[in-house]
């Protein structure tokens, strides 16, 4: 019964919770994606008359400022030039002859650049620029609506984590998130609850294996038990900061914050994975996470589940031990 | 016993609660706050460095530059001119003759501008514009981990909403946030738990009132019911983006969508009360918020679990419909 119940309901709340956060990823990407696609045109066209008013600018002085803008404090160095950037950008997205604006690219007196209506220009590339509307290697990226990253926001808001870093714009995807986390919520707590009666379940099934191998009563429990809390901390916070220490560039600490910050859900937003445009991703990587981030959070919640248990068994303790004074 | 249990349970949690998340507040500010100081100083002596080298800058263009770095789409307009903010800033913190600095903001070249080592002061302003270190009206508001912002920070980190909009920088605070969370989490969940138990014992008990006095059965806990989750609706959900359109300046749309992000713990913050420096608030502003965050979470909290309790009682239903139709 128990066994059997076990058997299907993770694996069916597993399914239903997948296309659940694909369906949602799908709409959200429909309702955003337009006004995202909106945005970039803007930019781009903002780009092609800046082009156009000015002939050239002065490369590593625009980059310069765009970063400044961005906020980036990587500094991108000499490698890859403004011009590149700039070419590369109207190439891709405008039928244009790449070449003839290469060799104009020139200097260009900063006074003219600062002028009114080429700042406005400027304002919308480094909006642009800041939602993510850029341009890496030889693809453009047109935005981080696509469905991975709508992907990972539905299950950043299902979670409750919501790091923020991407968050819907149109009112249209305001309500429709709203909708979406109100079932969403619900379901991903149901199969959080699983996984975690499931660990449970292998804790307690290893410690009685132990209990009839060596003929232990109390002390079985209580090795799984550590066993169980050692296995967690070491797979769920204290290894994850080396994958991210190889991946993301952080320090251990950074990443040790960051599984923290995720996994209790408070995900404030300041380290968030695979967003580093200067970074190539492997395939697995955002799969790995999203493992991570479940089981982790499942493991999470029960350690928090246990201390709740403690406050409150020792506030009935206390309240016992009063009682019986009282009566005494 | 029971009502005895509530009458005291309540107020020592909360009791409890205030003074963890005032410790924690105050343990935090007491590590933040110098590097944040230090920042600023840095922040100042560069403003100094560069109005040192230039005598003095266009006065709009900076503003302007400022403002496209700092992301702020909001155009503070003709009304603050740059030599203000500028002035301000110096003559608050630097002893200093702010008249004769006044009278020199004139013109000054773009290109010199945006030379090599004054971007550098370019950036560390916009840096800790970005940071929130920004001076309104008379007095210099350095940086946002003071008292006041660091409870506020306090209270987001252990219901677990974590806006993001303030995190923790220097690595001591950050492991300090991760310890005070940690106890922090369950002390919340407990509180709200509390709070949402004493709701129902009052939904619970007007139902008894209107039954006795009306005679009713079913009907009194079904009035009681939908009467409990319109009131909540009413006070959680439809009627508190108007007091932030009042206050921030939001829609009704953007109040009502920052309302559930909150209460549901995501908290993605797009949107964050008490942020916009244009605006002054009244001091009860954030009390009276945090209240209803408290409420309202543990209200929708109650929603949630009623939730999730219909789904597995339907999946039981489905479970025991199965076992009755392969019995059969
Ligand atoms: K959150
Ligand atoms: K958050």
């Amino acid at each position: 019964g128990r066994r059997g119940r076990w058997s299907w309901r993770v694996p069916v709340l597993l399914l239903a919770y997948l296309v659940y956060v694909g369906l949602g990823a799908g709409v959200l990407q429909a309702l955003e994606r337009p006004a995202e696609v909106r945005t970039a045109r803007r930019l781009l066209q903002q780009r092609w008359e800046l082009l156009a008013n000015h002939s050239c600018l002065q490369g590593p002085t625009l980059q310069r400022l765009i970063q400044l803008g961005a906020g980036g404090e990587k500094d991108e160095g000499e490698g890859i030039s403004c011009a590149w950037w700039w070419l590369e950008s109207l190439s891709c997205n405008l039928d244009f002859t790449s070449q003839l604006w290469k060799c104009q690219l020139c200097e260009v007196a900063m006074t003219e650049f600062v002028g009114s209506h080429v700042i406005v220009s400027l304002q919308g590339i480094i909006e642009a620029y800041k939602s993510g509307v850029t341009i890496q290697g030889n693809s453009t990226s047109l935005g981080r609506w696509d469905f991975s990253g709508s992907f990972f926001f539905s299950i950043s808001a299902i979670t409750t984590i919501g790091y923020g870093n991407l968050s819907p714009s149109t009112v249209a995807g305001r309500i429709f998130c709203i909708l979406f986390a109100l079932f969403g919520i619900p379901l991903n707590l149901v199969l959080l609850n699983e996984i975690g009666q499931l660990m449970l379940l292998g804790v307690q099934r290893s410690a009685h294996h132990l209990e009839e191998k060596f003929h232990w009563k109390i002390k079985a429990a209580l090795v799984m038990k550590t066993c169980a809390l050692v296995t967690g901390l070491l797979l769920f916070l204290l290894l994850p900061p080396l994958l991210f220490s190889s991946k993301e560039g952080w320090t251990y600490e950074e990443g040790f914050y960051y599984s923290f910050i995720t996994l209790s859900t408070i995900g404030f937003g300041d380290y968030v994975i695979g967003m580093n445009p200067d970074r190539t991703y492997p395939n697995w990587y955002k799969n790995v996470i999203s493992v991570w981030i479940l089981f982790g959070m499942a493991w999470l919640a029960l350690i928090i589940k246990f201390c709740i248990n403690l406050l409150e068994s020792s506030s009935d303790f206390c309240q016992c031990n009063r009682k019986s004074i009282e009566s005494s």
